[in-house]
């Protein structure tokens, strides 16, 4: 066993850990990253981009089929299956080599493979081959998908989001368990590709709404995409044939594929993390400051999905920064740093798209409510998506606190209201600005004109 | 002959002049709002909406074409032309309806229908039923179509933005002169319809773009969506059965209509504004303060297209507000007021989209240039979009001062950019901001980045 030592170890070579490495090579300080299979990152390799290839895809199909209302008369559609998932994999495959290359860049020396797990506060064995002593450690161990006990034995049937972008070929019917953004983003693809889908969640929520108007609005909205099971949690699961069937408080149902979407546990089990002094909750994951990132008793600074605060990329690039600098910090016997956090922001690419902005309704708050409607939008109207709502939440002296909306464009929407939430601005400064006609930010004015019309 | 007095009168009951004779009424003065066809707004009528109409059914049909790119097989694309027309017309009456029903909430005893020319300083005869004494006016006239002599004698084959949304079915062939925002817009989804399109314009530039990087990759692609013939005057036109023969320095074609898209001069000419003490300039338009709008030894203000500043609607209808508080105002003997300009910012709907920030590029200016290439933007290569590029311009210590974009989601991006240099924000305060993954926005971190480089 090889003996080394350095002045920061950082576990995990996704984003936050790619990342974090960078920031502590950058710092001056000897960092070690340590790499354990199957490489690429979540986000290329299983996450944002296959799903946003086939949302592209399925679009595609939805917009030819629904191309009659606009005047355009198109003859049969029909998807190929084999090519929608071979044209994601090819991206997806060109997106996965490009964190490779990055990868490859990094100087050869202070990168290590293998499995690492603590052996205590300030050492790490990788594989049998290495020990390795750090002065401050970067947990950057990623998440992995959940299995619920119902779906444990269906094989080859049941898909997570780790194996759900490998299938060479549609399947003729799927049940998604979870409508959570990946449930529905997927979902939804999958029905505009051809597929039965049925939806399953023991919640009343779609995409992680939040406000009462909207999660109705997006019931209604997606119940006609796929059969929607709300409030019903899958309890029984077993094969049947090539496929399985499933059984709930309500009612069973024979599918081809069941996609597991319930959730990306963090990994933070089987690594050791009890013999660091960090102290643990009854998960298993350790209590850290969500600011400086480091967890409490240790040297061990935690970012990205393993800290399973905000398990989306932009979070998770920041996080590693600010791990890794003040990983180098803490080894150069400095104190951590503790920026101030970034608004929260999450997005579902479905159609018609979600965004919640500062964490989004807040039932207990003391706050005002601008309300917009994308169905008499006019720019909505003209293109022919005019549905869906829009509420920003604001502070009774007009300072906007959150923002949550489901409708065409909620991604574009959503970077000016996150970035007008974290700036502090106020209600009346927003509305002296130009807002382009005939745009979807129009309806951005209608809600701000509302909240300045209850702050005279 | 009935004489009445008021304290204003704002002439024309488009977006400015309704905007401004609201805010006058507001502003609890005697406002008199005076009329002449067509009624509704140029926006509603002739201008954003029914393009954006068109756009939408021509992209549809341009979608379903492409969709075999993403493995999705589409049979025959028929454009129904008459259908597509009707839809668009549908709306457009929507939208004018809804203008008129703005307008019929104004208090009846407020509103003067007919043409109204000036008498003198502060006196207005409205066709010959009326003279109006006013303390001050809003001249919110408008614009009409210019027609190019070449084009004067083709009767019904000459098409103007006026007329062009009256058309019953699709033309076989055009020609549209001029290639500035309008022109671009119609062409591409003319063409895209299955209209055999050509375009015409005396200069280099497509939709407004002034960088020269964006200016060429510009023609690079819309080149592939239509015959483009930069450079080129058409210097003659003749009628050729029910069709039209044009030609210029380099060639000549027969089209079957001609769209005339080379601007829309304010409508300032023949209503009597050398007798109110208004400085003309050589073409008869008023000499003007942009920020309070005053007209140069006068009690008129002038507002929206009839001042030729920036004719498009979101500045109308803000100037329509800033001339009418004036104008009350100046009645009740105070000076006007001189409020900061917006951001310039102006946007073409083609695809890919346009938008220019600031007035865009200036070769003289001391600036930083911060580049991205939407050609290896990840969210443009998953939608199937990566053309085009971004060109921010910040002045040397780093402030955001401009910009210039032709890419997918320009409209969404061109909304953030212009509210960054409105707000006077810094390019390293910008890039401490969330950029979702992914998105085109991430698109503008890339720029951002190569200029927090360069003022490293």
């Amino acid at each position: 066993m090889r003996e080394l030592t350095c002045d920061v170890a950082v576990i995990g070579a996704g984003t936050a850990g790619i990342a974090a490495h960078r920031a502590a090579l950058d710092a001056g300080v000897k960092s070690i990253l340590i790499e354990q299979g199957p490489g690429g990152t979540t986000c290329a390799r299983v996450g944002c981009m296959p799903s946003k290839l086939l949302i592209t895809a399925a679009n595609a199909a939805h917009g030819a089929r629904e191309a009659h209302r606009l005047g355009i008369r198109v003859g049969e559609v029909a998807v190929d299956g084999p090519a929608v998932l071979a044209r994601m994999r090819h991206w997806r495959d060109r997106f996965v080599a490009s964190v490779f290359e990055g990868l490859d860049r990094l100087p050869a020396e202070t990168r290590l493979s293998g499995r690492a797990v603590f052996e205590g506060p300030d050492r790490l064995r990788i594989d049998d081959h290495t020990r390795l002593r750090f002065k401050a450690a970067v947990l950057a161990t990623g998440s992995s998908p959940s299995v619920p006990d119902p779906l444990q034995d269906l094989g080859h049937r049941l898909l997570t989001t780790d194996t759900v972008f490998d299938m060479e070929d549609l399947p003729a019917s799927l049940a998604v368990l979870g409508a959570g953004p990946v449930g529905l983003e997927l979902a939804q693809a999958m029905a505009r590709l051809g597929v039965e889908t049925q939806v399953f969640d023991p919640g009343d929520s779609l995409g992680g709404l939040s406000d009462p108007d909207l999660k109705a609005a997006a019931r209604e909205i997606f119940s006609q995409a796929f059969a929607l099971h709300l409030g019903a949690k899958v309890e029984r699961g077993r094969v049947d044939g090539d496929g399985a069937r499933l059984g709930w408080d309500g009612g069973e149902t024979r599918v081809e594929r069941v996609l597991a979407a319930a959730g990306r546990p963090p990994n933070v089990r089987g690594i050791g993390l009890e013999l660091t002094g960090a102290r643990l909750d009854e998960r298993g994951s350790p209590a850290h400051d969500p600011r400086s990132l480091l967890c409490e008793g240790s040297a061990i600074l935690i970012a990205g999905d393993a800290n399973a605060d905000r398990p989306v990329l932009h979070e998770a690039s920041r996080q590693g920064r600010i791990a890794g600098r003040n990983a180098a910090r803490i080894a150069a016997g400095e104190g951590a740093e503790r920026p101030e956090r970034w608004v929260a922001l999450a997005m579902v690419f479905s159609e018609p798209q979600i965004a919640v902005i500062g964490g989004g309704f807040d039932e207990g708050a003391d706050r005002l409510v601008g309300r917009a409607d994308f169905c008499d939008q006019g720019r909505a109207q003209v293109m022919d998506e005019a549905q869906g709502g829009l509420r920003l939440y604001a502070e009774p002296g007009g300072r906007l606190a959150a923002a949550e909306l489901i409708g065409p464009g909620a991604e574009h929407l959503g970077h000016i209201l996150a970035h007008a939430v974290q700036d502090g601005l106020d209600v009346r400064r927003l509305r002296e600005r130009p807002f382009y006609h005939p745009t979807l930010e129009e309806g951005l004015d209608t809600a701000l004109s509302d909240l300045a019309d209850q702050l005279r």
